[in-house]
């Protein structure tokens, strides 16, 4: 039986959300996540190494000396109670599940230095696992890998704002292990913001995020973590520590090392302390949700609305009828507007509440007059603003509960972003329970998904590698934000050639010859 | 005796940017970067071999067989005549020079792809070289390296805005070759502008800008271009073309092997194709110039107006006393407000031009009142826009005439940002002809320049390691914007750690083997 609350809970994930129930039935916020993986019941996850044609590489096993020698270094923090580690060893889509019998929790920097040095003498494999939230098994063992959780490395070391590196923005220095809401929380109490944003927010780790290189709801106004990441604190495979952690805007001293590592998953190094670019918190923020006629008229709301409102925009959204009938169903929330093929959400911050009220209001009158929007709401208080939120943030979560989930998350040119989804409806026909695609539109990202009443291989042959290559003919990316983790490795070269395939192996050569940072992920098994 | 222009002038530098004349003097654009090399009867630069303690690795040397390949390669793009080479051998400071025998033109990454396949081979050396307007001696050869110069790869190859990829910003590829200011001219038409903006812009090329990661006026809003930059093509030591020229916003398909090309300085690569993210045009730019009693009163100035200007923001930068004295001397540049400690530029960017005026228009009136400011002056028509430009642009050019100068290019607490000139005044005393200090304010960026009639080591050994020392003491970068090339590479030490140094030479060791690609250049001398 499944734990019915993952190891370490901590006291505030708990207690929810203050304001997010009440009508909308259910809890908004960092439970939501969560939620579907809780449930009492649930079936047994398949081991992966049962469902995939995957063979264990010649790592050792974990020893009684291996034990104690991690008992030495991380006193109290080596947990190996069978129950415990069901939930570590299992993803959160609930389709993949390792073996790991060891699970380690330092609280420094030191001690990853150390548990990687012992694992490396010994040819131990190693897992890092931040929030665990991942949508490609990057963060579950596949095997018995030992999983290096970062749940204890929580605490924030700095925070600089007007009077030290920059007066522009916020710099905040944390331990890989703070949950991205904590943090989130952290910086607005001091008037910034955090750069990134996701409906993971409640679980995931900044580690994670940052090795995931998690895109999420504000990287069409804040851009990647390429650009906001300033430092990084690396442990690498042997147990040497790579100390990039500067906190500086501008820093052209060599190679930017800290690149390498930003969106490797955990297969090159284990980040073990962040820093990261805050920008000011807005004075100002409007949210608008609205219905669309048709997919053409998403479109040119969004150019529109680039045009109309400009700096101000901080997401546009959208997402399907389907989406919509599906958070109604399984989290009981109503659409704030009436029925329509289309929604989106627009938000906006800035500096000055009244210029950018009259910007949006011109926006929103352009919009309907034109018929481009048959119906809309706005909200400027937070707790709407954050119910409105809810409806796109939660579609995963509707998802995961409407049954067996096939995700894809794709980079395709803007106009034909939605084809996908129409051509898929059609091929699979009843086949499929749903086929829904939402997603961050300004950023040509798309999520397709594709749900069923349980895993089928079949409908799984009728999805890839067709969906692959679709995207691939049109020149898109077969991962634009969730990464490659276990699911995707074998499918890179749909989006990479091979010289670029070949670099990356060598890349992964130099940094790890033994391969014991996270083996079977984001690399192609073949090579 | 040096050649009156250099290599090739393009037709459209020889003109002058239209407008740019007038009661200011002087021509402003592209012929300000290159105005002081071309003056007749400036003394011989030394070799460089003979003025540092640099030894000739054991390359090859280029032979009459080599000529005769390069002349199979790049027909009609071999150049041997020691008067053409003679520019190219000097870097734009006019304090380093090469010795190479020949320069090549390719015009195709193919060539390119020859061309090196060739050296590696041979073990020949190549110097990479775009506009020759770096300030730390990159882009020309140390001893006999052959240079491969990008001014024939200066192809758009294409342009996407709101129909293809994205819908809030268009996307160019273009060749590495294309000098900025004419693919500024080139997106703007489309009503887009580039990422980045340098007063080089006259001159220097976008592979050179990225290979440099160049930073200049535009970072404060649009940010690095490890982040703005999408994609890129780079020709590997051997030979081997790399192809990483995605045009998506988002791409988590294993490591993001561009990063490591940006800022490398082309020791580990050449790029030869470049995919950039142009934002949109804004539809409103104002520019103020004022004069500010002191430099708390330019750090006030800049925080209060980050926190009226928000969004708009687009530039902040500050420059001393000095620093207009010395434009006014040396380019009959006339401040157009009343004589201040300090000046400070501001630039806004925004969609709605009432609304940019009234949030400047606040900010301006709350600057006066309260002391902040002292005096100053605003412009909304392109040609004084220019005008306020150039007295900060031109800075580079006026010191450059004004003797041999000392240029550090430092990352620092912006609090103590402006210490370490008034420290330098009062250490190097009459032994400084003009000791300055100016840069990007928001990045924490300052520029400190040090004149004086002619290079003396007594001077540069009051300097050095000072500066870095300082530097290093306040944590801050000893190359924030410039990068190292010759000049700084034995000083990186003093802002990286031992170990990110060793990761560095591995990763040069991975992808370029026998060094020949731009050697003596960005890595320790050392090691």
């Amino acid at each position: 039986m499944l734990p019915r609350r993952p190891l370490a809970w901590p006291a505030w994930l708990l207690r929810g959300a203050p304001g997010a129930a009440g009508s909308w039935g259910r809890p908004v916020g960092p439970l939501a996540r969560r939620g579907c993986c809780s449930a009492p019941g649930t079936p047994e996850v398949p081991l992966t190494r049962e469902r995939y044609p995957v063979r264990r590489l010649p790592f050792s096993t974990v020893s009684k000396q291996d034990l104690a020698a991690f008992e030495r270094i991380v006193p109290g923090g080596v947990v190996t109670d069978p129950e415990a580690l069901q939930a570590p060893n299992v993803d959160w889509l609930r389709t993949l599940r390792g073996c790991s019998k060891v699970l380690l929790r330092p609280r420094t920097s030191e001690e990853v230095s150390h548990i990687l040095r012992h694992c490396h003498e010994r040819n131990l494999a190693v897992n890092p696992q931040g929030g665990n939230t991942g949508m490609v098994g990057g963060s579950v063992p596949v095997f018995d890998e030992i999983i290096l959780s970062t749940a204890r490395m929580n605490r924030v070391l700095s925070f600089h704002s007007v009077s030290a590196w920059s007066l522009s923005a916020g710099i905040l220095v944390c331990q890989a292990g703070c949950v991205l809401e904590e943090l989130s929380r952290y910086v607005e109490e001091r008037d910034f913001i955090m750069p990134l944003d996701l409906g993971a927010k409640g679980s995931c780790h900044i580690g994670g995020n940052v090795a995931t290189n998690a895109g999420g709801l504000r990287f069409l106004r804040y851009g990647s973590l390429h650009g906001t990441v300033l430092g990084l604190e690396v442990v690498l495979a042997d147990g040497t520590v790579l100390d990039c952690l500067t906190s500086l805007r501008k820093d052209n001293t060599g190679y930017d090392l800290k690149q390498l590592f930003i969106g490797s998953e955990g297969t090159l190094g284990i980040i073990t302390t962040v820093s990261i670019l805050c920008p000011p918190k807005p004075r100002a923020v409007n949210v608008a949700f609205l219905g669309c006629p048709g997919f053409a008229e998403v479109l040119q709301t969004f150019s529109t609305c680039k045009g109309m409102l400009g700096e101000i925009l901080s997401a546009f959204e959208f997402m399907d009828a389907v989406c919509m009938q599906l958070v109604g169903r399984h989290l009981h929330l109503a659409s704030p507007v009436q029925e329509s093929p289309f929604y989106v959400l627009i938000e906006t911050s800035g500096s000055n509440a009244g210029h950018d009220a009259e910007k949006l209001g011109h926006f929103l009158e352009h919009a309907l007059g034109s018929g481009l929007v048959t119906d809309g709401t706005m909200a400027t208080d937070q707790r709407k603003v954050k119910m409105l939120w809810a409806l796109r943030e939660r579609i995963t979560e509707a998802l995961s509960r409407d049954g067996y989930v096939y995700k894809y998350d794709l980079s395709l040119p803007v106009e034909r972003l939605y084809d996908i989804v129409t051509d898929l409806r059609a091929r699979l026909g009843p086949h499929a329970k749903h086929v829904v695609g939402y997603g961050h539109l300004g950023d040509g990202n798309l999520h397709l998904n594709v749900t069923a009443e349980a895993f089928s291989p079949s409908l799984l042959a009728a999805l890839e590698p067709h969906v692959y290559e679709w995207t691939a003919g049109q020149q898109g990316s077969v991962s634009a934000e969730h990464g490659v983790g276990f699911r995707k490795r074998d499918v890179l070269g749909y989006s990479k050639p091979p010289g670029a395939l070949q670099l990356m192996q060598q890349l992964k050569a130099l940094l790890d010859p033994k391969g014991i940072l996270n083996p079977y992920k984001t690399l192609p098994s073949q090579a």
